[in-house]
């Protein structure tokens, strides 16, 4: 089953280099296909680990031995495997991640522990330790790459590669963020992780990286869902390399991380706007604005309630303002809300304000924006300051072809 | 659009009277259809009243005033709308309840909180006043109708009649339970609640069929899902008219308690089950059978996690013994759980043991048994003695032709 990209792809970005990041691509073969499906990242020595992973308790073990990696703090190099996720098993999953750690850290005379491993594609098969070898071999001998040849080589069923880049200035310093990302476009059943990395020639402390890259998330990756599915693999890796020079950010006193704090959300927010553009099956962009909730968080909760309710998600595919399934929605979130004091709009027109329907609601222009790609829900609890905004798609018949009509 | 019954349907049951109980069934024309769908049950004084209600907090005024009258603990009648929720309709919806009961109250010469009201169908359109009180006058002046009409006429979208009746002795005496229910067969999107009454013969203090009816809820109507959607109006309602002649049940030491709670939630499943079968473009009916959790709760949440994954609802769609996918819907349940001592079987057949594939497992047979309408997951999560089934169907083309091609 070969899809079309998606009709909400956007075109890979010029990106430009990050001075301490060379990224190269090879075939291991994972699966029977004639592509890469490697991707090395060499960092230069010094290069400041983060990371943010899965709450999946049932996670892979590359998550497990990523939760430690960044407890270090530094990283020299990552490897990401596509076409096997290695999750479910067991001690032969183990062992093949360690093999790779230990063949790039031979090679780059490091420590096992500074090199970062990632895995997406079937669950339940253990990584094959001599196709990894052989892959890794050819990665470690390869010419460079470019930054969309890594996106692709990420990517498994994704439709389209997904990249971007921002910059920030740091006092006089213009230091640079650049992110490729895959998701859940999957065209063999058992695959579909989000693993994303960012690549920063910025210098910060191991700790201020944490902080932004995990603030970042709550308002970025923890807002957004295709199917309300929770990969055991989904993995977001930040490397800052400092090789700009800049006076080294250590927390958000110093001059200039509030820049740098504005830069990793916003090149967090499009990679995980990139996602949601290649979900499955995806036909609309669909952002969900909550505010007048008791909190920011139940605002988000609320959010992602309307977001992964099958019946709304089925309703903005078929063109339909059916807002009492926002209702519904808003109601089974298990947070704070009354009835009578709730209204929702689409595409910035109210349709219902403090538990009714509005007398003069015009359905017309609604109808319109409805028809566009790019959807706004926006609703008021009425209870108090809290305000979230999660992003998703439509749920359509290309999803269950995608899961169901074609086997792995 | 026309939907074909379900290929799950079974047919009605033959259904004996309850002594105590009448049903009529009338056209009250809530939408443009020439068919009944207003449902009236008259009840014998004394008859006494339990009922469960949707969590949603944003319920329906039916939800509201019934959640009261089961304090009451009595009944004269019960009135049911199909083809309009009234739900988030404010006063005007209660308004138009108020009216019925009343209209009933009066035909009777019962208190208006003995006439019990619910609705299903458009949610946010005030239940048409004037239409209610046809509606209502052309039942109280009708002649009797049967168990089936009256399962057909609570319906909105539902492609078949629902129904399950079942005895107890009591002592000497046998007392009947007869049962209809309404789901989530829908049509034109905004239809979709589910809707559940029991009648009994058998005589139960109030306070007793409560508990009866509560504790079978936990097993039956709590462990069904079709879409993870939860109705602002979901509401199951038992009535015990006292006729059968029984010592009254007043606890669960009374003599024959045991039977009637076995019976109560012998129907109850038997309901439910049908609700899943009736699925919005069920294919398949899927038991998922928990084991080895910290708790029947625990087994319980991490049941519905798996029964309501997209990834693992469309693997069974496609006949896919995708046993990573439940891994994974394990793993986000937010449950207690350890990837290791996880076990999986479709069919009766391990999949997985102990955190690994089995090296002999064969999947042919299992492949067999998926090709099946009937399937069943078995998990063993290995940390305690928690276990509960639950039920759901798969996710198929239809859901999303039932959801998203069709507008209301």
């Amino acid at each position: 089953m070969d899809l079309l990209p998606s009709p909400l792809a956007l075109p890979f970005p010029a990106m430009p280099d990050i001075a301490g990041v060379t990224l190269r691509v090879a075939r291991a073969r994972y699966k029977n296909w004639d592509r890469c499906d490697l991707t090395y990242a060499e960092l230069a020595d010094g290069t400041v680990l983060a990371g943010v992973f899965t709450k999946n308790v049932c996670c892979s073990t590359e998550v497990e031995m990523g939760r430690e990696q960044v407890k270090r703090g530094k990283a020299r190099a990552l490897v990401v495997n596509a076409g096997n996720s290695n999750a479910f098993t067991g001690y032969r999953g183990r062992e093949a991640v360690e093999q790779i750690m230990a063949q790039v850290a031979g090679h780059l005379g490091c420590e096992p522990a500074d090199v970062l491993v990632s895995s997406t594609g079937v669950i339940g098969v253990p990584l094959p330790k001599d196709k990894a070898r052989e892959g890794v071999a050819n990665a470690l001998s390869g010419p460079p790459c470019s930054w969309e040849d890594a996106a692709i080589t990420i990517g498994t069923t994704d439709t389209f590669a997904k990249g971007a880049t921002v910059s920030a200035m740091i006092g006089d310093t213009r230091v640079t963020l650049n992110g490729i990302i895959k998701g859940s476009g999957m065209i063999a059943p058992d695959m579909a992780t989000m693993l994303g990395y960012i690549f920063t020639d910025a210098a910060v402390e191991p700790g201020f990286l944490q902080q932004c890259l995990s603030a970042a998330n709550e308002r970025t990756y923890s807002c957004i869902t295709v199917d309300s599915d929770t990969s055991t693999s989904d993995t977001v890796l930040a490397f800052a390399t400092g090789k700009a020079g800049n006076a080294p950010l250590a927390s958000s006193d110093s001059p200039g991380a509030d820049a740098f704090m504005a830069a990793m959300e916003d090149i967090c927010r499009q990679l995980a706007h990139l996602v949601v553009r290649d979900g499955e099956g995806a036909q609309k962009f669909i952002s969900v604005a909550v505010q007048g909730a008791t909190s920011d968080d139940s605002a988000r909760r609320i959010g992602l309630s309307i977001a992964n309710s099958p019946l709304v998600k089925t309703a903005i595919a078929g063109g339909d303002a059916n807002w009492g399934r926002v209702v519904m929605a808003v109601g089974k979130a298990g947070e704070p809300a009354d009835r009578d004091k709730l209204s929702i709009a689409f595409g910035g027109i109210w349709a219902a304000k403090s538990g009714l329907p509005l007398p003069d609601y015009d359905e017309a222009p609604v109808a319109k924006h409805l028809q566009g790609q790019e959807i706004d829900i926006t609703v008021d609890i009425g209870l108090g300051d809290g305000r979230a905004t999660v992003w998703t798609c439509d749920l359509t018949h290309g999803y269950i072809a995608i899961n169901a009509d074609y086997r792995s």
